[in-house]
């Protein structure tokens, strides 16, 4: 067994992502919602353990939706619920729950209010049809809802409306405990620093030790990494952070903090 | 059944990508490698059909790879194969493909012979620990290789390495047709072109066509969106290109043909 670099609390709520879209697979759009709802769950405490991209396609969505919601406390998935004809998550979703779908009278009335008559075709009705049994994900930037059924939140793909909609999700979700992270950066080799990092790591089970090594082109010391001590008890990880500052300074590394965000 | 958005060529070779890290699912390192390698698959003509994060955890690890490698023609994985405690990429795949792992000669005489006498530690070391079996990668950048086993490659998640890695794989992999991709922009409503769109797509279902709407605060049309051709026949995809267009201009848009790259 590896040793666990993972330690949530107790009951601590576990959540998965789920992206859905062509074009982050064909490499057009860079995905950025994963990070979005990685940080915002962090400052709840609650734990990201997967995250999934797949594309336009009925049966994979319900594929990995149900291995997802079947594994998680909460899924959130992104893209998919706009007008157009490659818009299929609300049906995706429908299916993956076995329900039908439909026009919900809310959706239906608050999209028909922000179009002048006759603008409210088709295709924009499509934005109403919600699977049968969900509640709205109200959206103060465009309208359009994103709904909720079981454990899943379904949002848009566009960054901007995806956050006014996880902001609209926040007072539902329960809280667990928060990550504490202190970040220390030090010009020195990863490998120089391996050993004591692993004995930090062995000694401190409690809380999590990473290291992300980067190259600095030009740099006087163009080898070096950021070490990230996280965990829930605070004073665990300023304790750790501490003891790895001391080690890195005996290896002749001048260790800064620096904010990750 | 949905329409089919993704007309693969006939035995037009399949991928998915594996991003392995504690750092991505806290929201600490927003994840680019999936994008580069959706790309650098797209040019190669390669569908790229999933992507997966998961932490460093080796249930996770294996289990992942193990559904992915089954599915896929190729699988691409980044992040866990430095030298800290933190890196079990590589046990996590001897695991999952049940083969045993130990120091591969020939990664090993690579690495002894960039450290001075006496730092070549036991850490360092560890990145000479290659599955039985597989064949290494080529790190062009920092020296310490990759790996592949089956179909799946393995590769670093330091973005200027996987970069190097990638292009080292290049000539080992079969090429599929390309995609050829026309985006066309217009500023006007999503649901606007939306019943037009829908029907352009059900007249030519050798292409897809996708819509991605944008809003920009402050300007004279605020809302629009980014349409986009795609298909492996050049001629099919420019013909919807110009009927694509010709229908934006019927409702009063000017659309533009932009470069997403």
């Amino acid at each position: 067994m590896p040793p666990c670099f993972e330690q949530p609390a107790p009951n601590s709520p576990t959540a998965a992502v789920l992206v859905i879209g062509d074009e982050i697979l064909s490499g057009r759009t860079q995905d950025t919602n994963t990070n979005t709802i990685a940080r915002f769950l962090a400052v709840l405490g609650i734990d990201l353990k997967q995250a999934r991209v797949v594309g336009d396609v009925q049966t994979e969505i319900v594929a990995a939706l149900n291995a997802l919601r079947a594994a998680h406390d909460f899924v959130f998935t992104t893209g998919g619920i706009g007008p157009t004809h490659d818009d299929i998550t609300a049906d995706a979703v429908a299916a993956a729950f076995g329900v039908g779908i439909g026009y919900h009278p809310g959706a239906y009335a608050l999209l028909e209010a922000r179009y002048p008559p006759g603008e409210f075709n088709d295709m924009r009705k499509r934005m109403a049809r919600i699977p049968h049994g969900a509640g709205l994900v109200a959206n103060a930037v465009s309208g359009a809802p994103g709904f909720h059924i079981g454990n899943v939140y379904v949002m848009a793909g566009v960054p901007m409306v995806m956050r006014a909609m996880l902001e609209a999700i926040a007072p539902e979700l329960p809280h667990g405990r928060t990550v504490k992270s202190i970040t220390v950066e030090a010009c020195i080799p990863e490998g120089t620093i391996a050993p004591g990092l692993a004995a930090l790591q062995k000694s401190h089970p409690d809380v999590a030790i990473g290291s992300y090594p980067f190259y600095r082109e030009g740099a006087a010391k163009p080898f070096g990494a950021q070490l990230v001590v996280r965990g829930r008890d605070n004073e665990a990880v300023e304790r750790v952070a501490s003891e790895l500052e001391d080690m890195l300074r005996q290896l002749g590394a001048a260790p800064q903090r620096v904010n990750p965000g």
